[in-house]
């Protein structure tokens, strides 16, 4: 059945579809809280409530014209969720109907998924915006890593390969220190987070991969004049069962989050690129620091 | 004659030096208009007044530890401005003996030098300042390029090869798009400044060699963990006449003002980073639209 919903002016399409609450989401809004957050079909797709301000409208028109922009690299393309237009679902929080962005669900394809949500840069806001938004913005910029790393680890999960589930507190991922951020991406590729010495078991396996993806974003950030990506994260996301088992199996790293992505007026966006850089820095220095044992690639 | 000196608790040698003010500063506190500024003397010295806050104390730190530092590479020492310790010398605005920083004059070695003074980096302040200096750094991060663009001009100078000064009011500098930069930076390395279509005659010469050493720079800021360059400047000077006249002429890259330098506290320096390489693609995108007639060298 077809339904046609009319919201903050547009109108959208509505299919009846059945929903669940995504179970391994690590930052931003979360339905689970009683609030209106994201859902997940079985078919692998991700309803991201549409926001009723401009960071809605803002989103969407980013999605709606990134696959057809000419001006973004093919290889660049991948770091995206593939987007699926709009649905009018049912809202998570049984307020009713209500428009969603359907994307990627990128954690979809694991069991067991370890997802590190990366917020990139040491501004979450840009000049445009109201002065309310920058101050509230600057200010969790300022509790949070945001400006001494230019990232914070706004959620993380590691999901051990015998089931010990490690998932970090808000809090504790508020203020980190650049050891305290070594010492969580450390605990996010080793077989349990809950001990103080992380293995980094994982740590070959995972980031030789991630680095070759963040190096690949920063070759484009360096020369892209196109957006600046204000408040978007970088999502990694492996399985370690699968990382075990298959000789295969790789990392996988996302851009998400558009709703504050601006014109980049002329100049590239040495906000994100900065931050990217910094976190290429501690994944280098990860993979530096493991033993002959601990990796069979070369040490970058 | 040597007298002894003590100012904000420490104590200072004083020297008779016949000391008068520069004529090519292009930012700064400037000795000209009655404040107190910078002097120079006849031996290619520069004598930066000491401020008798924490911004004093920091900048002579950071210069009394900087040649001795094993941390800082060989090949990045020759950035930073040579540093000949303190001296009390007449303040320039007549108020009598002042402790001053003595540094290299970077500029003594040319008759016509044109200057470029580039405060990188999109946020001047770090987390540590005084809630009061963090606002008024914020106002003018906001009203300037350098959020929008990662640094601003802060001062400019070009001067022709028959002597046609160009330097733009500072309130020109101020609220720079990127197309302004641009067409700026291209006027630097321009016959003559004042005209509205540069003719980017010394674009190539200047620019292929400003690019190597700020991609040198980019390098180290890609890895150091040492220092966190808050509101710092790359300087940059060349002689149209010499670069005309001699083959081995080229322009000098320094960095300069290290009044809000911290301690990086484990992370790089993404703020600068950030800032460099917005500034780096600007020199790339006008060294790539010269056409082969104005270049002898491959276009990078």
């Amino acid at each position: 059945m077809l339904l046609l919903f009319v919201f903050n002016g547009h109108s959208f399409s509505s299919k009846m579809v059945k929903l669940k609450i995504p179970d391994h989401q690590v930052a931003g809004h979360q339905a689970k809280t009683g609030i209106i957050g994201p859902l997940i079909d079985d078919s692998g797709k991700f309803y991201k409530p549409l926001q009723d301000d401009e960071r809605g409208s803002n989103e969407l028109a980013f999605y709606t014209s990134l696959y057809s922009d000419p001006r973004i690299p093919s290889n660049i393309l991948k770091f995206f969720p593939s987007f699926h237009g709009t649905e009018v679902v049912d809202a998570s929080d049984g307020s009713g109907l209500h428009p969603h962005i359907v994307l990627e669900d990128i954690v979809s394809n694991y069991t067991n998924p370890s997802v590190a949500d990366i917020k990139i840069g040491s501004r979450t806001w840009h000049p445009q915006s109201s002065e309310d938004y920058i101050r509230k913005c600057l200010q969790k910029d300022r509790e949070t890593s945001t400006i001494k790393l230019g990232f914070r680890i706004s959620g993380l999960r590691s999901m051990g390969p015998t089931n010990q589930l490690w998932q970090p507190h808000r809090k504790v991922l508020m203020d980190l220190s650049a050891e305290d951020a070594m010492l969580i991406l450390r605990k996010f590729v080793s077989s349990d987070g809950n001990v103080d010495e992380p293995d980094c078991v994982f740590a070959s396996r995972v980031f030789v991969h991630v680095l070759e993806e963040l190096l690949e974003l920063k070759k484009w950030f360096e020369v892209q004049t196109i957006f600046h990506f204000c408040s978007c994260s970088i999502l990694v996301v492996y399985d370690k069962e699968e990382i075990e088992a298959k000789k295969s199996a790789r990392a996988v790293v996302k851009l998400i989050d558009f709703a504050h992505v601006v014109d980049a007026k002329g100049a590239i966006d040495h906000n994100f690129l900065g931050g990217l850089c910094s976190l290429i820095k501690f994944v280098k220095d990860i993979l530096a620091g493991l033993s002959d044992v601990e990796t069979s690639n070369p040490k970058p």
